[in-house]
């Protein structure tokens, strides 16, 4: 399907289920002003966002299924599995509304950050709390009566806590406000993306999609999660080096990974391999609010050759990738397509 | 059991909890660092208050299973209802942490609230969200096996949305930095009180012991609410009153909630009966950082007798607790012995 459209039909679920979570609260005969809040809270921070995570669900499940377009899914059909996407987005919202108040970051898909909004500030704290909330409510609702509730709950419990310890290293790591180099390392990057992305953004959209169409075995599972984890790193490694290589033009925004101090693939690996005045000079310029600092590191990085060490890595992984998917076991079911599809999505993307 | 002891006791179980978790950080591959921040988080913000709900649920427990001391349940049995009560407990701690940020707060149970120790700031959002999710780590390690596992998911994730629906109304109808009394009411009191406080302090501890106890049918759980939510308003209320009539010698902190701003029962039923004149002296004087404005909205309330009105409410109410308790039905198992423990606790406490 036209991926347009099918972001359209994805969105066009999400005023049912804010009608549906304002019934909730009418219920609890919560007062008027506070409900007005809560859906401002949904709606700002909610769908503002590409909505991949989200839409790869509902892909997920009807390549599962076998359906050749999103008219083989009953209407009924279509609404639960969005659902389960939007549940990801929801997970989203509560962590980068509470990201942005941490990172104290200013703007977020072209808006301020909800924390920034004239009188919202802190409460901001408790709007992300009901982000996450609303998710068992969405699950509790549509999904009591399946026998893989228990295991929804269960995976959206233990990837939200994954997500926070990738968030935990990251911030202790990578504090914006303090430059400390000698805490970062390739392991402690992989660490910190793996568990702060990898494992929402591409193993919880297949993850959901296989417990939907039955298709949800441990050793597929494990399929899915061998293949998922490494690329969600290879997406936020590309992520880093398009932050520094790529062209703002390409890439929609202008890098500031170098100012901001980030625990970047492209500052560790240029780490490891740095010569001691290389790293005094990494030690003096990285993460520093200074254009001219930053000019340094980067002239740094391509002297280093970080691009061309960038590139050998993409082949290797995609080409590993590639292998492993060729040997996915479809004999339970689980298709190995759908891993292409991510993968595709990723290999050779500008933006 | 010696209220002394039954604390130790309960406070025993908690290392081997901090044990566990960090067996978890060890399994994901999270470095030293990290695990270190973790456990100060968990100790520093979860066993430091007076415990009561988590004790009560043990004290529920045994109730429930007709024991007379703490020696009729075996260590495996102790633990794991413990192990509800210290759920509970870090529920709180979630709570508390962000709470603590909203509001500003300086200090907390003696000593600094966790995001103003020296480098924590707003990694205290991370560390609350941690501090929750946790929670299901533990349900899962040790009631994953139980009928009633599914059950406890729900209560939890139903009353931490009651609380941050209670929440939400606390922070729009009073924000500690702008007064608009015409915000207030003694409905929207109300719903602040039980939303807030009463489902997690109250009603929780008793439906986890209901649900491990088996005693846990509908209609129980339901004689079991229709005390506790109303108790824990009293609570509440009884609160506020102390805060502004209690003697600093008997409730161990000087009241703050006049120059908070706080939509206390004092000024909600002061301004439900006051006069225009009364009404504008409340508008200049009530939330101002000044003490002088403090002393004017104290001497009004003496002179228009909410404390009259506070004894004559907490008869009303204990009278029709009561009532409700004797004629709790306990040909299922449940017993208002269970109900009655709470509100001795509570009935005219002096702190
Ligand atoms: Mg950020
Ligand atoms: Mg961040
Ligand atoms: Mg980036
Ligand atoms: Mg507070
Ligand atoms: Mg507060
Ligand atoms: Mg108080």
């Amino acid at each position: 399907m036209d991926k347009k459209v099918a972001k359209e039909k994805f969105l066009g679920v999400f005023p049912d289920l804010v009608q549906e979570l304002v019934g909730e609260l009418k219920k609890h005969g919560m007062p008027e002003d506070a409900i007005q809040w809560f859906v401002r809270n949904l709606e700002y921070n909610t769908p503002g966002g590409k909505l991949n995570r989200g839409i790869s669900v509902v892909d997920t499940y009807a390549l599962l299924k076998g359906y050749s377009s999103y008219d083989d899914l009953s209407a009924e059909e279509y609404k639960k599995v969005a659902i389960l996407g939007w549940c990801i987005e929801l997970l989203q919202a509560y962590f980068l509304v509470a990201d942005d108040m941490m990172d104290k970051s200013i703007t977020r898909r072209g808006q301020p950050c909800w924390y920034k909004v004239d009188g919202v500030a802190e409460i901001a704290i408790n709007d992300a709390f009901m982000l996450e909330a609303v998710i068992y409510i969405l699950l509790k609702n549509h999904f009591k009566a399946d026998a893989y509730y228990v295991d929804l709950l269960e995976l959206f419990h233990e990837v939200t806590f994954q997500t926070e310890l990738g968030q935990l290293l990251d911030l202790i790591t990578a504090p914006e406000d303090h430059v400390d180099l000698s805490k970062f390392s390739l392991a402690k990057h992989s660490f910190i993306v793996i568990y702060k992305t990898a494992y929402y953004s591409f193993y919880l959209p297949v993850a959901l999609a296989m417990y939907m169409s039955g298709v949800s075995g441990e050793k597929d599972l494990k399929q899915a999660q061998d293949v998922l984890i490494p690329l969600g790193e290879y997406f936020q490694i590309q992520d880093d080096f398009l932050d520094c290589f790529g062209k703002p033009e390409d890439i929609g925004k202008i890098g500031t990974d170098i100012l901001d101090n980030k625990c970047s693939w492209v500052v560790n690996t240029a780490l490891k391999l740095a010569t001691p005045e290389q790293r005094e000079l990494l030690d003096n310029n990285y993460g520093r609010k200074d254009a001219t600092a930053e000019k340094k590191c980067k002239d740094l990085f391509n002297e280093m050759g970080i691009k061309e060490l960038y590139l050998e890595y993409e082949e290797k992984i995609v080409g590993e990738l590639k292998t492993k998917i060729a040997n996915v076991d479809e004999s339970r079911g689980f298709k190995g397509s759908v891993l292409t599809a991510f993968l595709n999505k990723i290999y050779k993307r500008q933006k």
